[in-house]
């Protein structure tokens, strides 16, 4: 069976238009599509190309392709909308509805999303992410006091791409702290996390996926036996309890619901907002 | 003059809710919004006090909230949109035209987008942040052979964080070396990096902008003084001239629009895809 090709067409990164179809492409569970993404088509020239590459994928596939555009100007939507394709067109979808609320126009001008740099949401980024980095797995602690939230759990429970994440998207300074095998056997936190325990945030994972992702990193290893991480577990979680640190399964979730779900729940005010 | 207010609303994370109110509100230029992000909205419940927040705002501000939903489910959906807010609905907008172009009926269900983890995704972000930590600022170069891009630059030109977003957004492998006096004032590349010229891939930055992030880093120091950084830029663009490295100015640029110029312009294979 021939499989469709989809294209994210914006242009500036292409970011939007990807989130949104990636987003509507998952509501049809079974049906796979070849994924194309083409950004800063800003010129005239650019959108002919882009049509022609579309127009392409439609006559290979024998299915029309689907094009998902974030195209703000009127020449380059009307060029890539001549093509073969489905065309989903985000902001001829919106922006009426959304002029008539606000009863002004729109300035239809390209690139404003993510192409302007804002000098503020450029620092607060990499001041969230200085910090991510500077407070990783530990190593640093004397600066928990200015840390939003500090995330504990054991080692590859998936902190570490949760605080970067959370520092790219929300601008918030967070730090993690893996759990030793002292901290586990003794149910005990350290005093430097007793000291913040209201910034405390654990994640927890299932054994058998954790055996798995440190089976990968140290394979047959202590470290990823079946019993260790069991037992690393079963403590850590014993550990939250205890001292009533909230805490969450990253099992089945995503770098985005984890961070989401932590800012959300523990009341972090972000830096950074959309 | 009042200020109105935007939510966000979804059954999920509201990355999705949150990215497309933020296209179109970039729009309007001039005005300014207060801006609520509701995730996890999964129950009637949950949806009725939403409702009640936005009809809230609605009065307290005099003029009618306006709501960006991603919730799914028509319960849910239907709560929501009962409020004195302008509902604009991003799956009513879409679904039914894709579903006729593809000919099926999507499952309606919620939180497809970011909150399954696939473990195949979660691998190829968690190996590319791991990479991206491990390969950072010069201090490791003996994986280069296994890194699909090494970004070079002064320090302070945004070379660390484009690394941590193209991991987390792309799943690609990317190094950062920082070029050191040694190497600016003989405007050569030093032999590891020569041994991988096809990856290089050069950042540089506006001297005046780059003294002001460095001043706020290390205040009237050498590092940060107009002298310092214009020689340092300058000769930095000397050498990717010299070694034909493409380069990219992030002075206007915001994170995602130079990871994603570099991904498309050097013809990056991505490891995640939309």
């Amino acid at each position: 069976m021939s499989q469709r090709t989809v294209f994210f067409v914006s242009d500036q990164t292409g970011v939007t238009a990807e989130t949104m179809g990636h987003s509507l492409l998952t509501q049809f569970e079974g049906l796979s599509f070849r994924t194309v993404t083409l950004p800063f088509i800003s010129s005239v020239a650019r959108a002919v190309e882009a049509r022609e590459q579309i127009n392409a994928a439609t006559a290979a596939d024998g299915l029309p392709a689907i094009v998902f555009s974030t195209l703000i100007q009127e020449d380059l939507r009307d060029e890539v909308k001549a093509s073969t394709a489905v065309f989903l067109d985000f902001f001829d979808a919106f922006l009426g509805a959304l002029e008539s609320a606000l009863g002004v126009l729109s300035s239809h001008a390209a690139g404003r999303a993510h192409g302007m740099a804002n000098a503020e949401v450029y620092a607060a980024r990499i001041n969230a992410t200085n910090f991510a980095l500077a407070n990783d797995d530990g190593g640093h602690t004397r600066d928990y006091d200015k840390a939003d939230v500090i995330l504990v759990g054991v080692s590859r429970s998936g902190k570490t791409p949760t605080c970067l994440y959370m520092a790219l998207q929300y601008g918030v300074h967070a730090a993690n702290y893996p759990l030793t095998e002292d901290d586990l056997e003794s149910v005990r936190l350290p005093s430097i996390l007793a000291t913040h325990r209201q910034k405390l945030y654990g994640l927890t994972i299932e054994p058998e996926r954790l055996r798995q992702i440190r089976n990968e990193r140290r394979p047959d290893s202590r470290y990823a036996s079946a019993q260790q991480v069991a037992f690393e577990v079963r403590q850590a979680e014993a550990l939250f309890r205890r001292m009533s640190i909230p805490f969450l399964d990253t099992t089945h979730c995503s770098v985005e619901e984890i961070g989401s779900r932590i800012v959300h729940s523990a009341g972090i005010q972000r830096r950074l907002h959309p």
